[in-house]
């Protein structure tokens, strides 16, 4: 299998401009020491490179490449776009964004230009077509990382005017605008593409996340993330045009709210993004955001930036544990990373991310336990050469995961204000994470004949073509899994009439008439047949079967004894509708049937507390096993015998891993 | 008696103009099943029957109304003056309103317009006029609805002028102003009308809710009240004008702070309003809303809205159990109500209302359980025709509610700052609720003559007039109840000086020397006389007695031994004053006390965990009797042998109601 | 010793003007039985004593003036500044500020002016001249009161202009000015001065507390506290033209986080302050505010506001118990103030402040508890004729505050977001406490050599200058006491390179190499030698030893083993280090420790739950007692025996304070 790397890229985002170069040889010095082999410069330099209008300064960022083209590093080019130098905020006002509140902003912080502001435009692509001009034909640059983050939001007069613009195009005339957005409600009725108006705290917004208007809303999300990536893609064909094949990425950001990544994608050459759990984010959800990232494009991904133990800007900003980071390296890469980064090489002497953990700390050498560990990895990685470069992670199950689902599910106003779309999400992928199961997270619009089951948690949103696609897919024997608050609106967030689940009700063989919303404090249970009984709570269906068979039933209140879980047979297939909100156990009880009836396999065919993926190559298969337990585990037995890439020694039986212990047992390919 | 309807009204909000003329069909239908008679329509419109400033289109209006009418419903006919058009506010922006922190809105939501923009008024007025033109001789147009929830607030250049007009009709010199607002205070002395500005977040405001000058932000909000008022009373005449006769109404909101609904009542040809409680709202405090609601006109009211099962902008929004709606409809009704209201007819499919219950639901059809129970109240409902429509309810205890002390009260910077009116009248309101005493809200202007007891808890504001009057009913043999935080204020929040509680001290016969504030960790004890002793805490007053009985002393504290609660007798009646705020018992045992005193009686002898209340016809009382406890209660003895208006039955000896049942007593006038 | 005064003042805040002339006298026949013997006037009327632009109008004040002369008042003057008159809001609309969010406020509140308004600076000057230039002749007239409390923040254009000339004057040249912000960070770098927006929401904030470049916004900090303080200046320098002599302060407020009040205390006469503490405020924490008031300039210093009973601003606003404001008084003194101060003198009857208390309630009158206690103090202090006046209270300890370490230890983002500087610095004054070991609270440029012992704690910046100034007071035999986080940053926010703790590096011969945080609800020990173990968490430094030696290692997680806490010898004198936030009795063996060994005493030999503290005048020792506790105290024995300046009575051995009693006992200079 291909990967679009020669090595595994071991370094992170370096910014030597901050320093006098003295130090710049003592980090080549320092950096060598720990296996460091890529660099990503640039990020944050257009003031510093381009002072005025006419007047471009090269000459700091010429030494910094020739030093790393030098030392033959793999340079990753960024393009300085994400943060506005403050000459241009100041010369042209209109460059920086309006905020949710309708505020215009002023110079300052990152993230800061209006999307549409024509001199925005016009100066981010000069610069990345002079960048291009200069650096691409350098061998040594190795990908091309445009702007930083992208994510900000804008509602100013500019993008007022675009997202009218963005709109004709999508509606074409105002009837069916009106139509899409449910205008009669309220007398919205409008006359004019130019009646529209942003939809924020001055228009439409409720609160900062709630709207009058979910199809507006939704629809400025969309046109958002759309003008963010036309930013990204105009400069990514300047580059182009300077070097047609040129390796392109931005850096993402997991589950950020902001951006349809699954679109971004596609104008992706990789996938590269940030990772950075918080101290009590479970390793489940850093596996599941990983499995997202790699989904976007199907293939291994850049981890583009973590840190090398703390943050800064978490309430919390803990170590990480002797063996944490490298534990969470392999754990990025069991889930399909071809390289490993972090922010940042140096730790920044001021500004507001100085306490952000580096390679090198404040004390400005080696002598320290990140930086030891930071070498040990390096050393590690340097051993493998290519062997999993490439590799993939094949899976059986997929699990939908849709920003405008997203986007439409959190706008929803009722029943509950506590549902939120990525833990609901995390719900279910934690059940095949602690199975081992591997997940491919996947988009509406995938080729579902790959999996033998997919998982569609809160499918509220379901667009033109799904209905027929699921069915499809369910048809031809696959495994269907999805719940309540799904089926229950079209793209423009109307509703599909008729009785919820609406577009998967003859699939599921079932009909919600009513959804009980239960505060906190309430609970109600859900009883299996076999007696055992699980709390439930969040939303409530209360489902009639129309073909399913009931597989627990609540327990309490006026609707004890309605299905609270069913199971449908539908052609070849099943399709599993959960109607609440269960405890871990109640919903492990359900999934676990439907697991072992669609034939879906583990990873190993052991249960351990130990995490076990597989990536798999042309040659080998690699089980990247993981100790995040907080205990000793014993080795599977299955995995006994085999040899670990990272010792190159054999694992005998009876292998024990301590806590943070990792192995990449290797078995070739028959 | 009278009641301004021939039949009780049964149905509410209804928008076809939302759906195609097919489903027209359909509703028509389903809605006879149901025994729905009235529908509330054209609440929303105005963008689409006015499509421009010349320009009007009734064309799908009429046929609304041709169809309503051929189906000899009552209509209650909307203005639909509630939300702007957008075109409106795209030619017009002053017709939107500035919010508290001083941003001018574009267009959006709803309730949107600056209550004294000229164009609003104009084309608002214009708009009623046209309307009642074209429908009011429709002798199917049963009632005016004018507007929707009215509420909004506006701190625009276009309000602070007519502020000023106002404040000048109101102090006429510029020195009486700075008296009343003690604008020496942090020197605030004033020369000229314009130099007054309105009080909102850029001026006197602290954070949201506090003010650094009271009366200026009480002032404010009579003005506001005023404004909005104005508004009603302008598309009202417009009616008038063309229908002398017309029934007009607005949909008030319970105890909604902005407006000073007693005022806006004596406006309004019956009050109507809408019923919202939340999932762990108390009963008691339901049916203290409809009193009030009662209370503005004294007089029988419409329930405009309520819904059939579920809202959607609320945290959590529950089901209605089976039985719970229509035990809340009847509970509408024992306490004043002649129609019965929901909104709405059918669910919205989409904007931010579309998960709002509704009669017909999402899936459109009739076989829901929603929708049976709303078909079987309204054949219960058919079953009584008139013999309950205009009946009263008498009482004989009063509780004043009075918006200017409600916004005094919480603009108070200090003692507490947990110090909430509605909670504060809501505690004393759960006594008489409890043993089924009946009791009016009423105005600090009512006729106090009319019943035996008065409370007034937390009188904290106690206008001209207002001493003479509870000193002339307590002479004449009344018994006034009234609380810490009363008396302390006159109507432009200036202090009655001379000892707490002012202008009550004489009646009271009580001086509080100190107000001191607890926190929610802390408490005292008030004792009695028999040894009993209950918590207490909030405010606790440090009281002198000046003539008074003690009948509880504080426990603790340096302030041990003096007065929690006090009796005076005055002319022929006596004062309760209660320093401190009580646990609940020990309230009940002094209000028991003071009720047995003055002879005021339950609506039953018995004690009972029903809701009994009684309406009286002309020829006869009407025992409404509402199970609202959760477990089944027998029925009181005193009401066995009735005949149940419902069932047409006779309750016989031992019935039992079970959780919501309800049952409707009748009992000849002698 | 001398004082500033001839008498203890006591008396406060005077407002007759916003009252009728009658009730003057009742003032001044009430006043005198309370032993008044000072007035605060004329605070807040600027717009009274100046209806226009060229308008002055004193005839009102004249008469106030007349009056209090005549009643032998020492006078103390306010200037009426702290609140714009509204007639200059509305004809020069830019004199008002413009908040953090960027909202230009209009009229209304009080610290309302943009400091850098010429329009502002114009009249605040003319009338601090007329003022003075009137009255300032007056013997009566005492001490100058400028403005009232500053401390408002403006962001307005008018302010930006002024930072930027600030800056220059700072920096010089742009490139300094880059350097010292770390511009290159987020490619900020700048080409001009005007290039500079002030940070607030709309530019470099985070949030409301955060910022992107502490360099940036600590300088603001600065920039604002400088504005303000020539303000304060500019008024004081008006007076002094008139009045060479007078006696000028202005009221400042303790732990107020806005001004540097070190560099304000040197432009300052004499530092005055107003204490409010919460219900709930720790007396230690009471007692460190007063010992960092006189630590302003080492000197006596004025208590200008306290309540003798209520508050009306917090949150519970309870009374003061029996005792309490007449304890409270005592330690104020107790900790250097020769005055006593209410405000107020009478209770306002309208606005924002009228529930706070005052010497008269409304009521109006004499009779209250309040009332009674006001003059039994009035009384004492009247007795003790000029003896306690100027003494001084010695102190071997040191404290160090800095506001240039407050604003940036909270502007830090990371390690933990619950770090408050001065509840650090308050876990370490609240040790010295309650042993009863005086303890001055000074500036970073205090004279250290005047210590035995200075503790640091938090000291993250460490400027210029004090690395050699703390080196040289250890080296000659102090004692120094610092902790984690301290010696991270420069002046301008900059890390100090090369290993935490910096330049402190040397002195407490360890290197912290990691600062892990810890979340609320996680927990590490500290362990010390004699096998005792206290809980620690907050953040946890992670420390090598370079020559100290560890008094406590953790007990847990990876760092177990690791030194909690060290001392170094260094040349004569000793650092301590405490690299944990411990729990109150770890701290105390810890600090026990030092003091024992740095010779540093009580003042009295016992341990007590009493506060004692000493006050020395050329002739006499006051040991102020004063018991807080809440239960009754033995005095000390060795107190036993001395003459209560009090009473004049002698305190017997066995002599038992019950709560809130007071006693000074007077001890003869050998």
């Amino acid at each position: 299998m291909e990967s679009k790397f020669k090595r595994i890229l071991y370094g992170g985002d370096y910014n030597p401009n901050q320093w006098s170069e003295e130090i710049w040889e003592d980090d080549m010095r320092i950096f060598k020491d720990a296996h460091i082999n890529t660099a990503t410069i640039n990020v944050f330099s257009w003031a510093k490179i381009q002072p005025s209008e006419h007047e471009y300064d090269f000459s700091c960022l010429d030494k910094i490449v020739d030093m790393l083209s030098r030392e033959n590093y793999d340079i990753v080019f960024a393009t300085s776009t994400a943060a506005l130098p403050a000459w241009m905020v100041k010369k042209y006002p209109e460059v920086m964004s309006t905020d949710y509140e309708g505020r215009h902003h002023k110079f300052g912080g990152r993230h800061n230009a209006c999307p549409n502001s024509l001199v925005y435009q016009k100066y981010a692509r000069a610069l990345a077509s002079k960048l291009a001009e200069r650096y691409a034909d350098n061998p040594h640059v190795t990908c091309w990382h445009i702007n930083n983050e992208y994510g900000a939001e804008c509602y100013c007069d500019n993008c007022q005017n675009a997202f009218r613009v963005w709109l004709k195009d999508k509606y074409h005339t105002i009837d069916e605008l009106n139509t899409a957005w449910n205008m009669e409600f309220w007398g919205h009725t409008i006359y004019d593409w130019d009646e529209i108006v942003v939809p924020n705290a001055l228009s439409e917004g409720i609160g900062r996340d709630k709207t009058a208007f979910a199809g507006i809303s939704i629809d400025y999300r969309r046109f958002l993330s759309d003008s963010l990536l036309n930013n990204y893609k105009m400069e990514r064909d300047a580059i182009r045009e300077q070097k047609p094949d040129a390796l392109i990425t931005t850096n993402l950001m997991g589950t950020f709210k902001g951006l349809d990544y699954f679109k971004w994608a596609k104008e992706m050459d990789i996938v590269s993004w940030d990772n950075y759990p918080a101290y009590d984010t479970p390793w489940s959800q850093v596996a599941m955001t990983h499995d997202l990232m790699r989904g976007l494009k199907d293939e291994p991904f850049m981890l583009m930036e973590q840190t090398p133990s703390q943050q800064n800007w978490q309430k919390y900003n803990s170590l990480k544990r002797p063996g944490q980071m490298r534990a969470q390296s392999y754990q990025t890469m069991a889930h399909g990373a071809d390289t490993i980064q972090f922010f940042q090489l140096r730790r920044s002497v001021g500004g507001c991310e100085k306490f952000h953990g580096a390679v090198i700390a404040h004390v400005g050498n080696e002598n320290t336990r990140v930086f030891r560990e930071t070498a040990q990895l390096g050393r590690e990685l340097e051993s493998f050469g290519t062997k999993t470069l490439g590799s993939r992670n094949p899976s059986k199950v997929g699990i939908i995961f849709d920003w405008d689902n997203y986007w439409a599910l959190e706008y929803t106003s009722g029943p509950s204000a506590d549902l939120r779309y990525v833990d609901q999400i995390h719900q279910y992928y934690e059940f095949f994470y602690n199975r081992n199961i591997s997940v491919d997270m996947i988009p509406v619009d995938a080729d579902f004949s790959k999996y033998d089951m997919i998982a569609a948690p809160v499918l509220y949103m379901v667009k033109d073509g799904m209905k027929e696609a699921l069915e499809s897919f369910v048809k031809n024997g696959g495994t269907l899994i999805t719940t309540f608050m799904s089926g229950i609106v079209g793209q423009s967030d109307n509703v599909h009439l008729g009785g919820y689940p609406g577009p998967l009700r003859d699939m599921a063989g079932v009909w919600v008439e009513e959804i009980d919303a239960l505060a906190p404090e309430q609970h109600n249970t859900a009883q299996f047949a076999d007696g055992t009984s699980y709390s439930c709570g969040l939303l409530c269906d209360l489902t009639h079967l129309e073909g399913a068979e009931a597989l627990a039933s609540y327990g309490e209140d006026f609707y004890a004894g309605m299905p609270a879980a069913t199971k449908n047979t539908f052609g070849k297939g099943h399709v599993y509708y959960i109607g609440t909100q269960l405890e871990k156990d109640g919903l492990a009880k359900i999934l676990s049937e439907a697991v072992s009836e669609a034939g879906v396999n583990s990873v190993i065919p052991e249960t351990t507390a130990l995490e076990v993926t597989c990536r798999v190559s042309d040659t080998t298969r690699f089980y990247y096993v993981m100790n995040f337990s907080g205990t000793d585990q014993p080795l599977p037995e299955s995995l006994s015998g085999k040899t670990d890439l990272i010792t190159g020694k054999t694992a005998p039986a009876g292998s024990v891993l301590a806590p943070w212990d990792v192995m990449i047992l290797q078995e070739p390919l028959a």
